[in-house]
């Protein structure tokens, strides 16, 4: 194969990653370009900037950019959907500036219903990497909308959603619970603050964690939670909410070992909301999104211009 | 007893009432003068302009006036509580217009630990208006924070908080949930839509309906619910999480008649979702505040004032 850019193209960010032809990331770039915050000019002028001086080849993209919302729609797959079905409904666009960008299509699952954008990305690059993933092992990518996923011959048969990460921010940013805290960004981290959150989520039971929230600003009311811990305690109410709701809904089972997917620290917060419900301590994958994109290129097919990237000549 | 001037001072608004000697409602001033949205001269400015005219007589408030952050904090009481507890434990101010006001504690429930400030005055009211409540009747006091209270003799013995209505505002106003919806204001009810959103938070079982959430999302992209019906179909989700985890924590068994006080309209949404979780239709109260505050007045000896009012001199 020859070389390959790959997209991670969401609400919030654009990471760029170019590829050589063996699959190795050759150079990374990130801009803060998501959907919703393009720079002047939109999609073509965020790509043109982002891929700026790399070889002509294939563009491959994940994530919110095949949305409504996004640059060109590239209609969810249905579950059970693997890497052939994801690699068989790409969306082409053909970019201003000569490139072709092929967006991967989210997938939907009729059940809640559920969608995902981008994670489908990640499952596939961990099934690439992990060929022996145990059969049923509930795998979790948390975040702003973390999922639960349930994979069976190496396909996305099932998933849900939890809007834990974009709870806690309207509740951090704009509720009571997070008025009067000090500023976050100088914050340490409270771990027994953690703890005491997840440990309330896990006592409410089957009532569930909104009914101890209030409990965020009486604790404080009362000199028992430190006012900059409140935004640990919340995090630990919401991430146990997680275990809680799924062990209450089945989503996984006292003795499976589940798998967490993504950005390390907030895959430790889960780890350690784990042993606070007595489950085994989960495994970990980084993000395997460039696997991902790589694994679903090849499959389709694409990146077969073998010639050596040619340095673009810089204006002037 | 003489006359008595009574305010509810919340969050976000004022209301003052004028109460003739027997506990009649003389004549009642709204302002949007909450705790946080005071007129230039803060407290005192905002008492002397809406109580401008009226006689000089005792002011007696409650809610958040009563608050760290109101005007004078009045300590709580704990649990039990009742009449003579919240009398015993007036704080008194003297504002610069020589008005003197006394404000009624807020209620402290060590288990949770759980607040009120304003509601125990209501519930003062209604125990003043049906003393033959029955006894371990829950009551729900819907609201952006609301209440389930237990009484016992006469007592508040108990109660818990849901941020119900303030959960609802911030996926309204600030999550992707509320994104892209018609203005809120120009809305028809949708009661198929909040209809669909209590059954979905009943059928979320003892995982909870923070499993249910994102599909005030996901309906809408399939075409399966009206955007303009989101914010219904969240007001279902959310009250009838109330009613499930109420069910789930004990705080209501299925035989009981629970009492909702407060908002009609408000109420009638709790009672459409009650049916549907096929409990008995709740008994509706009105707000009791007026009530309640002429009552802890009465107890506390306030208004001793017999004088006919006499009208102010208007200036110029």
């Amino acid at each position: 194969m020859g070389w390959l850019i790959g997209l991670d193209w969401g609400t919030t960010s654009l990471r760029a990653m170019l590829f050589d032809g063996e699959g190795g990331v050759h150079e990374t770039r990130h801009r803060a370009w998501g959907i919703r915050q393009l720079p002047q000019g939109g999609f073509e002028a965020a790509l043109s900037s982002i891929c700026e001086g790399w070889p002509s080849c294939p563009v491959l993209a994940a994530g919110m950019v095949g949305s409504q919302q996004g640059w060109h729609e590239a209609p969810y797959v249905d579950t059970p959907a693997d890497v052939h079905a994801l690699a068989a409904h790409l969306v082409t666009v053909a970019a201003a500036d000569g490139r072709r960008i092929h967006i991967i299509p989210g997938v939907r699952d009729g059940v809640g219903p559920n969608v995902m954008r981008g994670e489908e990305t990640q499952l596939i690059g961990v099934l690439d990497a992990q060929p022996r993933l145990a059969e049923g092992t509930p795998l979790v990518l948390p975040g702003t909308h973390s999922k639960w996923v349930q994979l069976y011959r190496r396909r996305i048969t099932g998933f849900t959603t939890m809007m834990t990460g974009e709870l806690y921010g309207l509740l951090r940013t704009h509720s009571i619970l997070g008025t009067g805290l000090p500023d976050a960004r100088a914050a340490a981290r409270h771990h027994e603050s953690f703890d005491g959150g997840v440990r309330a989520a896990r006592a409410s039971g089957s009532a569930g964690v909104l009914t101890r929230l209030f409990s965020a600003r009486t604790l404080v009311l009362e000199g028992k939670l430190d006012a900059a811990a409140v935004p640990d305690y919340l995090s630990g109410l919401l991430i146990g909410e997680e275990w809680r709701a799924a062990l209450a809904a089945g989503w996984l089972d006292r003795g499976e070992i589940p798998v967490l997917i993504g950005d390390e620290a907030l895959c430790l917060r889960y780890r350690r909301a784990a042993t606070l419900f007595d489950l085994p301590d989960p495994t970990w994958i980084a993000d395997a999104t460039a696997r991902g994109l790589w694994r679903i290129a090849r499959v389709a097919g694409l990146a077969v211009d073998r010639t050596p990237p040619v340095p673009m000549e810089l204006p002037g």
